[in-house]
């Protein structure tokens, strides 16, 4: 049911088709985030209509709420959330670790809530109520079952960046570890378990990892713990260490990433799939891109601007409504002004992906992100 | 430019159409609000979609922010927020005493915020920032005039509705002489002014207003002050006392009305025209109406739901999601969840509009308005 190949190559960087159960994914490709089963502020249609070949969901918002029983009780996520395309579904580690750290009472939450790891799973309290929850590896693989995504990720520990390289060893390991537990609790043949690679950003570690992750020969391989504060250089460092070992046959998905420059600096050095939170939550507080970089709408300067967000842009954003309105629209706090954006910065997201795979089935993706990058201040 | 024909008559019932510099208008017509030029989470072409003919724009909050001389610049309403159907706005005089009563500080803002009323206008404080305004009946026409909308509204003094009878009066004759100074400050041929009966719920003020507003021979008479608090019962008396005396070759256009069942009612006294921002704001609520009724998506009684909101019910939200789905969106807070009870309530409305305008037609209106209420639980 699930099938990688690799269609053209310039340099690392490649055009695939990843076969799933509910459809083909031409690669690159980015994935636009629906954490509680829905890209803040578009439909399923819309989602469509920008051309989103699959979407994520996030296991831990859906486990706490409305539960991943309730999902699989209505057909699972496809049937629930009306998206006949491919799912992706994290496995909750990334956000056990984020939104429940040990740290008393977070900006997040009112409840005290605490993360008590052993070597079989991790205890946390919810960042909703407090309540207590424990997530093993079989656990998170069973929960994302009853969501019955058609990619599935291995349960990991994603260590606190700034945590010393012996903590940075053993949360690797037990990733690891865990990536076994995972394996062996995943039956389903209608979902793909890709395997994640830690290990901070030390080089023998992320090559230790990315060696033991594609070790287990899964459907595919993701990069996990970049794009955490880390600088550009570092992650691109980290990316060049890691993706050698991964074998050329299967996808290899870059996790939280995110930047135009980023997926370009990715891409070229053999990077397939991409998630991340930015381009809609950047629209959600008036930041928008064009080809010359990214601008706040809210800028004096576009009070009277009847220009669209960006000249020649094909969405339905630019096509309808100018910055002046767009302005108005996001001062005033008006839902309209948020889906508006989240349609502009998604479609310039999926467009460059597009435009991506076009260059490197013409063998002129180095070219393109050249005179891409050239134009665009980062 | 403007014109009102009657087609059909079914007792005090018409339907007809209003002639506008941007287009026809079948009446009886709902108009969907869009306080701050967006009818809150749905875009223009979404409205188009939904077979909105007309749609509001406040003057209060748009003279506040961004103020009317920026629309004017962009080229007025219908340019800046592209939509090139008609347009109405209001004189800002509802929310000049709803929104800055003398009440010190009021739910609505951290200012203290006060209304003086003489017989030229009224000052009063932004609910925004405290600054101070006066409004007088040629500068509410003015700013209109710079909106742009196709029909625009006298500037009238809604009274509390706890006041006395002697204020009432009082109010009323303030509006009347209001309506003198608005009929001579409007000059454009492109915008049809309506004047407004008040009255309270005074059977003797209402007919002396209407009779008063009616002698002006303006294109449009409106009935303001109603839809306050008071019962079912005094509104529809109130319509009794007044519609009689409102030109019938006129539209006649009761102001924030409403539900399914005062629209009913209204028309069937003689209403062509109703404005509200009930079907949107309830949604936003998590409340949406099907055929039998009024139910908050919120009840548990949802949770596995496989079922749209309303059976057969053809716009994209029935067509596409499932009530368990919504209620998981509603619950979540998630803009798509607001928008997508938006449209069902809006689509609820003006399908209710367009049998009502077939029914009339046919002559069956009073049997489908029977009908109609038997089914529905107020």
């Amino acid at each position: 049911m699930f099938e990688f190949k690799v269609k053209k190559e310039e340099g690392f960087s490649r055009t695939g088709i990843l076969k799933t159960p509910n459809g083909l994914i031409k690669t690159p490709v980015f994935m636009p985030v629906g954490t509680k089963a829905t890209v803040k502020t578009l439909s399923q249609k819309d989602l469509k209509t920008l051309g989103a070949q699959i979407i994520l969901a996030n296991t831990y918002h859906l486990f706490l709420r409305p539960g991943e029983k309730l999902v699989k009780k209505m057909g699972g996520l496809h049937k629930w959330i009306n998206w006949d395309g491919p799912i992706l579904t994290d496995s909750g580690g990334y956000q056990v670790f984020s939104l429940s750290q040990e740290k008393g009472f977070t900006k997040n939450t009112k409840f005290k809530t605490k993360v008590k790891i052993d070597d079989k799973g991790v205890m946390f309290n919810s960042h909703l109520d407090g309540s207590k929850h424990y997530f093993t590896p079989k656990k998170a693989i069973k929960i994302q079952e009853d969501l019955n995504a058609d990619i599935v990720m291995a349960f990991d520990e994603c260590a606190p960046a700034d945590s010393s390289k012996k903590y940075f060893k053993e949360a690797m390991e037990r990733t690891h570890k865990w990536l076994i537990d995972c394996k062996k609790s995943h039956k389903s043949s209608k979902q793909a378990l890709f395997g994640i690679v830690q290990g901070g950003l030390y080089k023998d570690l992320r090559e230790e990892s990315a060696k033991f992750v594609n070790a287990q020969g899964l459907p595919g391989n993701a990069i996990g713990g970049l794009s955490v504060g880390e600088s550009k250089g570092q992650m691109y460092d980290m990316l060049d260490v890691t993706i050698p070992h991964l074998d050329k046959n299967k996808p290899r998905y870059l996790m939280g990433v995110g930047t135009p420059e980023d997926i370009l600096e990715a891409v070229e050095r053999g990077v397939d799939m991409f998630d991340c939170v930015h381009p809609t939550r950047m629209a959600r507080h008036g930041s928008f891109w064009d080809l010359t970089g990214r601008y706040s709408i809210t800028n004096a300067k576009f009070k009277y601007d009847k220009s669209p967000l960006q000249k020649d842009c094909k969405c339905e954003t630019c096509q309808n409504y100018s910055k002046s309105y767009l302005r108005h629209l996001i001062f005033e706090k008006e839902i309209l002004g948020l889906r508006l954006m989240s349609i502009h910065n998604l479609h310039f997201l999926l467009e460059l992906m597009r435009n991506i795979r076009e260059n490197i089935d013409k063998g002129s993706f180095k070219k393109f992100k050249r005179e891409f990058l050239k134009k665009f201040k980062k």
